[in-house]
């Protein structure tokens, strides 16, 4: 396994990079733009997602002499790249949009002032961070709104790849998953992680009553029994009878959940079980969460459709050259066009707090009550500003990704495909 | 950054190894079968990957003290599950198809026997792997399939995390994708990696010739020059002007490819580039590339839809318990049956030697003219059965997926939704 990321690039970036340390160009002051042109088909938000994981690797991006002699094997021989690469630290700027804050077409997400040469090397590693894991927490965001106030449980690890399970429980627990079923996440991240029991158990055991038996006596009365591996109603009444009115959950993994759970609230409160709460997985998705909410159902589990971003798997983000040497720079050719310059933004509210408008300007904006600067400062001169440790980055992210909520007009809730929450207005 | 892959599991597979243990079935003898219940919606067919992947992270599944440190800080304190994890190394078998193979509903893609406690804890990283190299290998599969003999690069890491754009790089290379731009997919895999210049080269530059004499003069002649970033036409008569006839290639990457294409050719003949080859990118997937079968396009450069699975963005491979003491089990409430006892796999061909069926059973299966046995043995006493270093174990599985796609019957190649291309017979 690699020791850093710096060979998590694309090869183009190192033969550009060799290109211009040769015409001499490598050094021009520049300003890379991270953002996304559209959203997702008919989403109303992004949340953006993965700048502390970013910001974590990046004093880790370096090219040690086995990464050097990768690139040399690979026929990256050039010796003037080598000998930089082999001096290489970002020493540049970076401002962003804070961790856990929405973003809308156009909004300047990531700004890299650097030489051409320190920030084109970035590019991918940002991309791949920023991409995957604000897809995760886009999708995650909706689930959280459908799910109202009942818990939502990450469960999604076996449907991505080993490393990206990780970061989507991080992205998750972001916008407001409760917990995660990934203990690394736990350890990195300190995101609660909860998990009890698959069919598995209950097959491996004599009988059902068996497996509950063996759950209740190492995990407590207060864990969650699985009821549906046979038939649903036994596997209830079983439950209650091994742990007691106490038990503290049943989970229902297939079948139609809401007539399911309807039933299953109906005998456990019969066998006087009127506290034990039911929690229901089975591919559930923001919609199958929505068509939930008249059912007595207590928390969700969510796999799938978390970790592939249900339907969006990646956000769209691209890095473009904006700025060069001061002056605004832009790609013109069709279908691809692009505003030049560094990006100036402001989320404005009405006066009872609501967010109105994305305003994204080259020009620094006007203030008006009710204005907060979107934009913040996350490293100078290649130092990070703010170096705290992954979990408490993580808990800042999530506060600040609650703040934000409070001020999303109520049209951000919906499901349905629609226009984007607020617009965004290039001033 | 972790050392090793044990804590990239589920929680619940602790929480019930904890009860096992404490009521003496964690050693009661376990076959745990890795199988698709159904491909994605109208597939043809899928491609096993991730198999080499996974056996490099097998003799590295221990728990270290920190990793035993991890699981107490989040209330994993179970003296018993602990004591144990400290001792754990896998000592089972594993048996499963060749990766690169072709695998359809019901294909016992992987199986492991060994105690339950050794089986369940390797369930979360056995799915995480298959279910992520998979699904992009099915969709890597179909994107080489369309684009006939031309080369396909992969390109994708920014779209999707970090190190799964490693694994994709692989699993698209395993397919049948000639290059990718994923330096540590080189390095790691010996994945041949591609790349010269991206817009923000162009865009540095004072004007677009400037920005060809710098690539043509590190890179050579057959480099590969970017011609879109201001207009086609004008951008290919400077390509042609800096770099002679003798130019490697121009890339498009907007607007309409097919009329773009056409043109580019025709004024490269007029140019006397006749031998220049024109790639083309901009979000292409298996049905732009079929779409572009017509035109005189030279290599195909995808990256979203490669690395997001198409559509199809995981697997959905299970890992089941289906034997116990060697009784079969199987779950048995609604919606989700499952097949219990230990398979046998043969691939079915006809006297051409095209594949006609899929035959899965729990029972040996009696051999027939043409029949191939589908399961390998991978993992005995927790050795591998072949330890060949990564690069090897790719090169191997690319040449078995080439094997196994010259016997499927052509109606696999369709890329409209339909049947699989052939069926799974249980014997």
């Amino acid at each position: 396994m690699p020791t850093g990321p710096a060979l998590l690039t694309d090869r183009y970036e190192l033969t550009m990079l060799a290109a211009a340390l040769a015409d001499g160009t490598a050094d021009r002051d520049c300003v890379f733009e991270v953002f996304a042109r559209r959203l997702p088909h008919g989403r109303r938000y992004g949340v953006v997602a993965g700048t502390g994981r970013l910001l974590e690797q990046l004093p880790r991006f370096r090219f040690t002499d086995d990464d050097l002699a990768a690139l040399r094997e690979q026929g990256l021989t050039d010796a003037r790249l080598l000998d930089w690469l082999a001096g290489f630290s970002f020493n540049g700027d970076v401002d962003g949009y804070a961790e856990g804050d929405f973003f809308f077409p156009g909004s300047p997400v990531l700004t890299v002032r650097a030489s051409f040469a320190e920030g084109v090397l970035l590019e991918t590693l940002i991309l791949s961070v920023l991409n995957h894991d604000s897809a995760i927490a886009s999708a995650a965001a909706r689930m959280v709104a459908a799910a109202c106030e009942r818990p939502c449980i990450e469960m999604g690890s076996r449907r991505t790849h080993e490393q990206a399970a990780v970061a989507a429980a991080r992205a998750a627990h972001l916008v407001g998953f409760g917990t995660t079923s990934n203990l690394e996440a736990g350890h990195r991240y300190g995101v609660p992680t909860a998990g009890t029991s698959a069919h598995a158990f209950t097959l491996l055991h004599d009988d059902e009553a068996a497996a509950f038996r063996a759950q209740v006596a190492t995990l407590g009365v207060g864990t969650t029994l699985l009821v549906d591996t046979y038939d649903v109603e036994r596997g209830i009444r079983t439950a209650v009878e091994v742990a007691g009115p106490d038990l503290g959950a049943i989970r229902l993994d297939s079948g139609d959940l809401p007539t399911l759970a309807t039933r299953a609230r109906q005998l456990l409160d019969e066998l006087g079980a009127t506290r034990t709460k039911i929690i229901v997985t089975s591919d559930l998705d923001e919609f199958a969460i929505s068509g939930l909410m008249a059912a007595p159902v207590d928390g969700y589990g969510v796999g799938t459709s978390l970790v592939t971003g249900s339907g969006a798997p990646t956000a769209g983000m691209v890095y473009k050259l904006v700025e060069r040497d001061g002056v605004p720079v832009a790609k013109r050719s069709e279908g691809k066009n692009s505003v030049g310059g560094r990006k100036h933004a402001v989320r404005r509210h009405d006066a009872s707090g609501t967010a109105t408008a994305e305003v994204v300007s080259s020009r620094p904006i006007a203030p008006q009550d009710g204005d907060r600067q979107l934009v913040v400062e996350l490293v100078r001169g290649g130092q990070l500003c703010d170096d705290a440790p992954p979990r408490a980055a993580l808990a800042a992210a999530r506060a600040h990704h609650q703040r934000a909520r409070a001020a999303m007009p109520d049209e951000a809730w919906a499901l349905s495909r629609g226009e984007c929450a607020i617009e965004t207005v290039h001033d």
